[in-house]
């Protein structure tokens, strides 16, 4: 107990052992941390596949358990104790980190937080439960506890491809809204009163355009009449050459960062390491 | 009334009104119709959901309405007056237009006008009911309200990607024709006359292999027989690299024309702003 | 009659009118190839709908005609016809033609006589039904008749993408019909033996990998043991990367190529038409 | 059976048979080996087909054989026979190759071995009957019978363009277990208690998130819920990107990796050959 008092007065210790794996006790720590994270998700998993419901008051009251009584007793103390384990490592990052300020704005600083207290709130307030889908959230930080920092930086190109593609991508994503409602509403003409037919509003229709033009085609809603199918039929062929331009934007963009960043960051003509957003090799005076 | 006729005669003001959104009550009135847009297509969903036809003078005439009577007239009556108050906007906007002419056939011109008449003229003529999908171009008239005009001209370079890959796109759609009834007529012989088979006629194995190239695949039709499903294994590997052609074709186009634009339509060299369609920069002269 | 000797006289003339559509003469026998082709086409649809057999003289020996009867033979009676009219075109294409052995073995050449002459034979034989089929080739004639000459050059560039990524598509090809094998068995091993299972053989699942590998998905077969849909997770994702490599191959050579010929075929310099296989400029030099 | 004591005895002439097709000896081989592979696999087909188990001892000591006994006992004398085979030719291999340890290694070393000892293993410990998938290694042999080589090194192109983009693909495979964890979990709150839903379990949801996002979609698990089908609605018109991304990386490499090695491996300006990782031409030192 003196052990523990005195650990947690060395903040510097601490942060060590919480945020740094070099040391045995910190690969310790970070292994404890991953497979609670896994276990949080297996259970999300049997909870699920089970049906139970949480175990609640009322099953403590009655005076005998039954076998599921039981199953759901432990798997609701389990996710308690699991619970419990994330908030005190929370509250022990937050205590230990130097620049507290900078954590809790960070990245991960959000993303333990919404891994963490949403289901710690559900506790207390059982109408919340909905928020326990912000255990998912906890996967992220298996990115962490990987050091994938490197990956993570790669991450970032892709995501400034993809923030570069933004406008292009935003006008896109309003003219494919629009010609689904069209498409959708077309179709809901043409099949809607068909007797048998699939399509039984312009939501469901809407719906439909969306499945197609994506390709992804589950086969719930389906055309059977000739003029649906050959109209569906024009949608398939001019829709895939309208879905591919995502796939222009994003491509075009990502030649174009790899080209400007050369390879591996570094200028393509002097090799030298070359700064994020530099337009010109700063040793060599190349155009990146 | 009296402020009203002064402001039908001031067209300056009332152009302020219903094409400008710094003043305050233009504002009001960009609110207005799209929250006129909006309702108009969740009626629509609504009356396509309920399977309510709409109501007429019979129902009217009968002495007595029923639940459903009331509903079908609440949502008729509601009907009429969106259809009335767009077009009073129409005609507001056409009226307070300085340019009239140029207003007719611009691109907002020609949507507003489909937008609104079609459906106007299916009060007077209830045989043009089907005009009813018109309604949907309404959602195209956001892009204005939202002032989506830099986006547009994103847009447009898509829309220039797509125009310039339009030769070969062509020639494509008809090889993909050509080839769909070649292989839809194949598989017809293959599959056709084998019992339970949903290969029951050519123009459903065109719209078999349609749905097929496309990687959409409903399973509404698949292939049951052996022969077929090798058949089909071989159009599908084959297909798609067929069907990659498109996305090859508008990547290459784009990334040409993002080259020829410079980022953000700036010269690469001298960081300039080049005319859209310049092939050098006015400023350096370099090759764009 | 004397007219039409004299004009068979003239092949001169004769030419003029089935090769070349300046005359208003030769735009006649276009549009009535066309609608010729379009009719035979419709033929065959409607053939196939209505599950008829073609008219035989077992039929025609019978006394009395039913309805159907009567149908099959108006059907049967019209595909004679229209297999006598192209038989003649083909004979006087061949008949007016100046250069008759570059012809036979020109591309419109092998098109037109793979679109007459089987259906011609199969008259004589029945035996040889299937050829019908080639019935679908008379399709790739509308090129001609729509002088879509430019546009089948634009088809030559996409050809001459396809054949220089040959090479690497075989090699996919190849390591795709491994991969499906291995996959498939896999498959089978997993989920063959489950009660209700749709893996009933490994031919079957190695077509359920084909068709998930290509996305296109039918849900006629479907995993449905855990294990099996974890594995076929994995396949989906990974295999969604391997399928993007067709794509990447295609788009890649397609860019090659646009870059090299330029723009339209011209030089990006000096914007002189090129030559289709120059690696330089004839008028400046400049690399394509 | 002394000449095949001589043959056994002239490890030189032995290799030259079993590893070079240059000598009629060789090319017969080579066919003798290929046709065991496809019987090998045409066998597997077969037997996973009739639902057949393998023979057994017991079978054997039945006093009277079936037909199906009969049948068995054929497939499995035949899968001895080809074992056996495959096990002689593996030893022969290794027996006269002159650079033993190096082959032990190799690609095809490797694949070698895993297609034919585990099956020669589950002879003797039918509890490994499951390694007979290794069977389906065979099929990659197929690639060095046809020696394609050329074609292989077009594959180790491939290869690279995939190997070099690795670090990407892992964030974004990371990235995508994330998002479909998330979306799962996400649907199955939606859908989850509705009566009659697919989504049973968090695992299933997590399925169906794949099979959506990779646009394979099945269909054998779809929304019903309106609130079910509008987030599906935006998973698949989001994720369509998300998925298009990929694509982008591969082909980002692809086009890099073809311009640095040239057109056919040659440098762009002289035209010579260059070596495969070099960065300038030997010749003229054009950056590659």
């Amino acid at each position: 107990m003196n052990r523990l008092t005195a650990l947690l007065k060395d903040k510097e210790r601490l942060h060590n052992i919480v945020s740094n794996d070099d040391t045995p006790m910190g690969k310790a720590f970070d292994l404890t941390v991953m497979s609670a994270i896994v276990v949080s998700l297996l259970l999300a998993f049997v909870e699920s596949s089970l049906h139970v419901d949480e175990f609640t008051m009322d099953d403590l009251m009655s005076k005998s358990l039954t076998k599921v009584g039981w199953l759901k007793l432990g798997l609701t103390v389990l996710e308690y104790l699991l619970t419990l384990f994330f908030t005190v490592e929370y509250v022990l990052r937050v205590y230990c980190e130097p620049r507290r300020k900078d954590y809790y704005l960070s990245f991960f600083g959000i993303v333990d937080f919404l891994a963490t207290f949403p289901q710690l709130l559900s506790i207390f307030v059982p109408q919340l439960k909905y928020l326990a889908i912000m255990r998912s959230f906890r996967l992220i930080r298996i990115f962490r506890v990987l050091k994938l920092f490197t990956f993570i930086n790669e991450g970032y190109l892709l995501l400034e491809s993809i923030k570069r593609s933004m406008n292009k991508l935003i006008v896109y994503f309003l003219f494919i809204t629009v010609l689904v409602v069209v498409l959708g509403t077309l179709m809901f003409m043409v099949e809607g009163g068909y007797p048998g037919t699939s399509f039984r509003s312009i939501p469901d229709s809407i719906y439909w355009a969306i499945v197609t033009l994506t390709t992804v085609g589950y086969g719930d809603i389906t055309p059977i009449t000739v003029a649906g199918r050959v109209i569906s039929s024009m949608i398939m062929i001019l829709g895939y050459t309208i879905i591919a331009v995502p796939t222009g934007i994003v491509s075009a963009t990502m030649i174009d960062e790899t080209k400007k960043k050369g390879k591996n960051g570094r200028c393509p003509r002097c090799n030298q390491k070359t700064d994020l957003n530099a337009n010109y090799c700063k040793n060599c005076g190349e155009r990146l």
